[in-house]
């Protein structure tokens, strides 16, 4: 039993970005782009109708507010405001999961947030009061995250289809070689094991033990929805149960 | 009984725009800019729980995506994009006002937008269809104006305290003599005559009915909380029960 | 002897839209994005670089203030303000091109803001005036639009490879048949005959005769590369010279 | 002799902030806000014509994109994109600046930009680069900063009027007591002393040699505008010549 979450909605204006559709036909959840570093009001109830139709669990990805880098770089800002602004992404997007027919059920930091609270404790809380303002959601993140401890029981570990770890079960930085996952084969493989045997094979060769409850696939790399579809072949073919983990 | 609304919260990061408490005293709704010409998270966060906290309703007062222009300009946005765009400002609004302990109980369109619906009909339509999309709420607006005729039931009309009127119960334009009431005698005398008789007396002297439940003070006009302090206290001096038309 | 125009650089952050590198093989002026509906620092680095290399001419494609609609909205904008953004962008744009060793070589605007000026008699004063502001500069335009009228001398005209002409010599509305030449065999005599003989083929077989010195190239439309390339193809064949109209 | 410089131009729309021709009537310097942190078009405008009209020099009051943040959160933007974003606002600038008869003649980080180009090499680096690209004009900031480091005989260091340094010539974090001075004699004095001898007392009586060319003065501080009308009339009254630096 395994949910696959993915990276949606992450066009604005005219601009697009992945294959929503090919994707949202994968995933059993959906990491929703509210508007701050990518997302546009009619993006938002575009994705909210298609998740809703396909059972797909809806998920706000919240962001810093930075449309022209696409919440990629850390910004300093301060906690007061970054709740705030929390608050204000889930409450957008969950108007259009209600008038889909569904609601917010999750949130998941975006980008440089998302890696900021890793180890950025102020952010880290901040995020988690931006959440609890709205209601008592599950926030889904990295194991032995800031994040995640902020959180304490709504905190939920998510594992990576695509990316190498390490011996100590941290992700290899992207400078890094085995820092992706390439090949359809491997990813598969990692899905599949993850999934059956709650384990992850680190680049080394070390088997982790991994609580994790959502495996996250990529939506904006080469061949993302070739690897996606292949996942969730592999995991129905094992007999996996693939449900939303929240909702 | 009548109820006294007005526009806050239309600051924007350091720049501040009126006096959001003077107001808040005074007014029994509060049109709370939602961050598309005015507003951002941390501004909605404090407005709603000044509001809540006072038992004055919170209303959506949404508007055209322009902070450049603070909403007072015409856009020929698309009707779906409006409509969506209306819903994710309540949406996210909502979200504000529901952590303070209440929730948005009116839609009241800001600047351009307003002017625009009074005429425009696939921009009115589309204004009440955001606002649907979210819930069954009141929309405030000029009698006679394609957005009450698009709301239904749910239209609620207002009057303004401090302009002139024509004897067609239209508003003098802005560019013609008599367009505003400068003077505080006159503001708290049309104040308490709609409130006590449900009358108007235009430029020329007529004597209008009015069916106006709500009385629309401005925030941002020079002497505008001393008009507004005024009226209330004509109003409560004259017995005249003010409270929400919503909630 | 004729111009080739398209526009470039409409990509926002993340976001990419068309194939610049590619129409600037068969281009020889480039209507730069400035920021305002598309176009970031970067990219309009890139693109000015990139022209700069391969001798094709600099344009501003100036626009309205709107990514979230890629300036395809009307926006009812004083004059005054206009007039200030129009300049604020060539300027912007200016210090790239100057960086990559050319210049600003003429003006252009961009979707709704050109269909605006082929009427709005203010608006298109405002284009004209803010481009003065910064020199003396070509605009190019629309014949018989106020763009045009308001430039004067600077006013340069365009004709439009893949758009459908009435007998009147105004474009066929998107609305209607015969509005877009889909097949590349129309596009390419359509610039062949321009070229040659100064002639257009309106939809009822009329043959207008144009004054035109640029011929548009859309970009951003199925098959627009390709289009693109046989055009050029077809007037270096033709031997027809193909040079910047400005610079 | 001394220079005089003050940030302005930090409205955006219909907002406004500090008193930009109470200032103009003062400084010799003016830190022109250019649409990143502050500053539309329209007060760009306003701002040059201004200063050109009062002789005052034009300096590109460069910034971090973030309206919302006005420029006072640290962005971990890549020094490229930093760079190009740097040329961008120059440009701009300069378009409104020769309009006005002058032209930009210095530039100047704001907010948590100058604060991080103190110690971050890449950023410093960075807008000293994208002024690079303009033209060859000086930058100004602390002594001893990356900044200044970066722009080796393009260089030029300011003191502030207000501000407490320590016994090293740094400035007393604004969390510590001393951070700033109140008083408008010990501004002045500070402004007189330095200017006459170029020396800045620190907050425990140090005498620091400084070789500052220029004074900032605060424009959104309360008392600001009469802080920097007492330290002009001082400095007139001791004969100093109150000149801009560059230009």
């Amino acid at each position: 039993m395994i949910d696959l979450n993915s990276d949606l909605g992450e066009g604005f204006g005219v601009w697009r970005l992945g294959d929503d559709d090919a994707l949202l036909d994968v995933v059993t959840s959906a990491n929703v782009a509210c508007g701050f570093h990518a997302g546009d009001a009619s993006t938002m109830r575009a994705v909210c109708a298609s998740a809703a139709a396909r059972g797909v669990a809806v998920g706000a990805q919240v962001s810093y507010r930075d449309l022209a880098g696409f919440g990629r770089r850390f910004i300093d800002v301060d906690p007061v405001t970054l709740a705030d602004e929390v608050l204000y992404q889930i409450g957008a997007l969950d108007a259009f999961a209600r008038a889909a027919g569904t609601r917010v059920s999750y949130v998941k930091p975006h980008g440089a947030l998302y890696n900021a609270t890793v180890h950025h404790a102020a952010q880290a809380s901040a995020v988690v009061a931006g959440t609890r303002a709205f209601g008592d959601l599950p926030v889904l993140g990295l194991p032995g995250s800031e994040l995640l401890a902020a959180a304490g029981d709504s905190g939920v570990t998510e594992a990576f289809a695509d990316r190498g770890y390490t011996p100590a079960g941290t992700l290899v930085p992207r400078s890094e070689p085995g820092a992706l996952l390439a090949e359809t084969d491997a990813v598969v493989e990692r899905a599949v094991r993850l999934a059956t045997r709650g384990e992850i094979v680190a680049v080394d060769g070390t088997v982790l033990r991994t609580g994790a409850r959502s495996l996250c696939l990529h939506g904006d790399t080469p061949g993302a929805v070739a690897h996606a579809r292949a996942v969730r072949a592999a995991l129905d073919g094992a007999g996996v149960e693939v449900i939303p983990f929240a909702g």
